[in-house]
């Protein structure tokens, strides 16, 4: 990759200042043009080796735009709030809406790159390959997601790096710039190469291409990396709309004996009698909230996922839940429509974003899911786009339960009847009015395909770390019970 | 994923026989206008548990198609040829061309879940991970190449293939069925479940579907898998053309500093005189034949892709490379255009075919380069086909060198006068005349483009294990001095 890198690439003064005003005003111009239209945000990342001149190229970059419209994150050391949530939420916070460019200066590349260069030959290759083929699975999911992904990589040849912190020694000025770690990193700069190389190798594709930068010559970064970011602005406010794949099996739910599914063969006549649902309610309640106090309960954080019919009892759960938890430590997040924000990034940054820290609980009435349920039915995204979500959906719960949370999902389910009887109780029972709605009337006649549609995600997204559980839910007592059991099951293995 | 698969899934006698006469002739109706109308091939894999029902359904669904127009492929244990070749070439050899189906009973998931399964615990999902992504990677290659690629996956649960052994074994017509390797498979079923799962959750994609057929009832297997292949096939020959995706950044090339490149770079004035050229030939000659006489050599193979300029002299060099090598060890491969059967599969198979056995040597010359080159430079594919042919090359090559095939690959550099005095000498030396044609003058006014292209090339598929060497050609002597020595070194390395 680093080649054509190592030429001695350079840009003489002339040439740079004659083309830098027409340049300058190109990038206001197009920058305008992205904020106008709102089609798509882009996402600048800068990457490569100490001395590059990423820094100054940055700033340069920065100077020349409209500084409104570009944020630039100074992604290091990360923060504690950073290190309570998974690995990729500090990412996804600082991820530009449309209409916005955001430079990351330090990127999911770095930790990557720097622990592989740094550890043992042995154990290097099989741990950076698994990172590797989830950057390109994210950053497929940023571009299919019509995020712009630009990646520049700033190299130096060997020799021209050791020159460079030279250099920067010899001059007082910058003398403070030269720090031990530059230095150590430097010894190790034929292991920084070749896992850089096999990193960018990997991880340059169509829609998220790196371009590497030769890093000697400041005027040669400077144009290199604006004409780029010029060039492809343009050339993505110029594209027609990308026409979505057909994929070959849009759903999973089986035309041969179709009527045998796993929501048909729920036994919804489970039932718990009152009196022995007060018993129950008390031990699990206590149960949770003993779990909730444990010792290392403060390291980790929970994540539940409520889904179901309508009418199905969420709500009612939900409460026994929250009711056995220190407020403190529990928030509920209702999903709705989408806010103006929200919609401007891609559809998982609204889940992201509410992640709990450390020692809290997360609870979703209605989530993520949504993708593979409301927005496949109503056709509010096409199937090529659904279908892909469940794969998206299993990456953004690994890296929940990769970084420690507990992961648990709930679907509540009652039967056509047992909804229609709730249905008109809540038109009947005046403080329950407002719980029923045309739309819920309008979802009741899509029952087939909603079924469809909660067979395929159980079946597509249940996993061992992130486990679906059915709950029988004609009956409210039932439900709360096993949810509450389940839960603390979940909590108990997470514990140990 | 086997959720929906442990449901009891069956199908009873009057509706199967009710069905069965219409899916018949759908089926090869389907089947008919697939080989009319060429378009694409379809990849069938069917994989799953022992007793799961897998033979019976394939063969059931062998006596409802057309027997010329299918191919059933029961790739068990590798046989000496495959042993000597990459893991995936087997299963390349296989491919169906456009119009046809392939049944892959075995395919390149048998051996990552097996290894995985009766692996230690510790080292089970490294090495899957790898091979999972690397399938995901072959199976978006074939899906790209217009392939319709369908995964069955016969699943039992426990209790469900624990009956079903007891079965077999009860009964004296099936008893042989019942190897004590099933025996052992099932004492590990967990481990098997466990495996399968991941696997199949992460190579479940929109283009390359995995479908779970419940094992349990021979009529619902067999009504499963046929209407589905009915389902796809019929779907896919209805598809209108799919647009490709615009890569945000077709070729590299940079426009600063452009004039700038690795091949500019390149000292053509590089020559060995008459004399010592001989001496140098005959000593580098000698060197490599030592090489190939050695014991180790016996068990690799090498691959040598020569491409240049035209008239730069491929030619004279690879005589100079065979004429040191025992011919039967050696083949020259030249590369032309597809022959209409290589046109039917998708474009690395033409060489997947030609690759060496242990002990032996194929020069390619030209090679599956003319896809980012000529292919390319003339348009005759998209520029999303070759931005992604970049990865799928240096997969080809990494299946290669893993497999402990040595890769060396030259371009041969003339400048554009030379080429042009070469080129009159060929018009003009009666010997010569059948070298030079219209399409080299051709080719020779698109000099830039084809130098961005090579340029291209190099900085994205040279790789540690599979190194691109630039050899500067003005001097033959040079050049071919610099080959041999190359791949000498490169050899040397190899054999320890």
């Amino acid at each position: 990759m680093f080649e054509d890198a190592e030429l001695g690439h350079a840009v003489d003064k002339a040439t740079f200042d004659a083309r830098v005003p027409e340049l300058r005003s190109a990038l206001l111009e197009a920058q305008f043009a992205l904020k106008d239209q709102k089609k798509f945000p882009v996402v600048l990342l800068v990457g490569g080796v100490e001395g590059g001149g990423r820094g100054e190229t940055v700033n340069a970059l920065s100077s020349w735009l409209d500084p409104r419209h570009v944020e630039v994150n100074g992604l290091g050391e990360p923060s504690d709030e950073e290190l309570e949530r998974p690995r990729m939420w500090r990412f996804w916070r600082a991820l530009p809406p449309k209409g916005k460019i955001g430079v990351f200066f330090g990127s999911w590349y770095t930790y990557p790159i720097l622990q592989a260069a740094l550890s043992d030959r042995r154990v290097r290759w099989a741990k950076l390959d698994k990172r590797i083929e989830e950057i390109v699975r994210f950053e497929r999911m940023l571009a299919e997601e019509g995020v712009l992904v630009l990646k520049f990589w700033f190299h130096l040849a060997k020799d021209a790096q050791r020159r460079r912190i030279k250099e920067l020694k010899k001059d007082p000025h910058t003398r403070w710039r030269v720090t031990g770690v530059d230095e150590a990193y430097f010894a190790r700069y034929d292991q920084f190469r070749e896992v850089s190389e096999r990193t960018l190798r990997h991880t340059s594709t169509a829609l998220a291409p790196w371009l590497v930068v030769e890093g000697v010559d400041r005027r040669y970064r400077e144009l290199f990396v604006a004409e780029e970011l010029l060039r492809a602005v343009k050339a993505r406010l110029a594209a027609p709309p990308v026409a979505d794949r057909t994929p070959t099996r849009p759903g999973n739910a089986p035309e041969v004996d179709g009527a045998r599914t796993l929501l048909s063969e729920l036994d919804l006549t489970k039932k718990i009698a009152k009196g022995k649902y007060g018993k129950d309610l008390e031990k699990w309640q206590g149960q949770l909230a003993m779990l909730t106090r444990h010792k290392r309960f403060r390291d980790r954080s929970v994540v539940i996922v409520f889904e179901g019919n309508d009418a199905a009892g969420k709500g009612g759960t939900i409460r026994r839940v929250t009711g056995a938890v220190d407020a403190r430590l529990v928030r509920v997040v209702p999903i709705a429509a989408p806010t103006d924000e929200e919609k401007a990034h891609p559809y998982l940054w609204r889940f992201w974003r509410r992640l709990p820290r450390h020692g809290h609980i997360t609870i979703f009435d209605r989530s993520w899911y949504g993708r593979v349920l409301v927005e496949r039915v109503e056709g509010f995204c096409s199937p090529y786009d659904w279908e892909r979500a469940y794969s998206e959906i299993c990456d953004f719960e690994d890296e929940m339960s990769g970084h420690g949370t507990v992961v648990a999902k709930f679907w509540l389910a009652v039967s056509k009847d047992e909804q229609l009887r709730r249905f008109k109780e809540r038109e009947q029972v005046s403080f329950k009015t407002f719980k029923i709605t045309e739309e819920d009337w309008r979802n009741r006649k899509k029952w087939a395909a909603y079924s469809d549609a909660v067979c395929d995600m159980v079946a597509r997204t249940s996993t061992a770390r992130a486990p679906w559980t059915m709950v029988e839910a004609n009956d409210k007592y039932h439900a709360r019970i096993k949810v509450l059991k389940t839960l603390c099951g979940q909590l108990e293995t997470a514990l140990g």
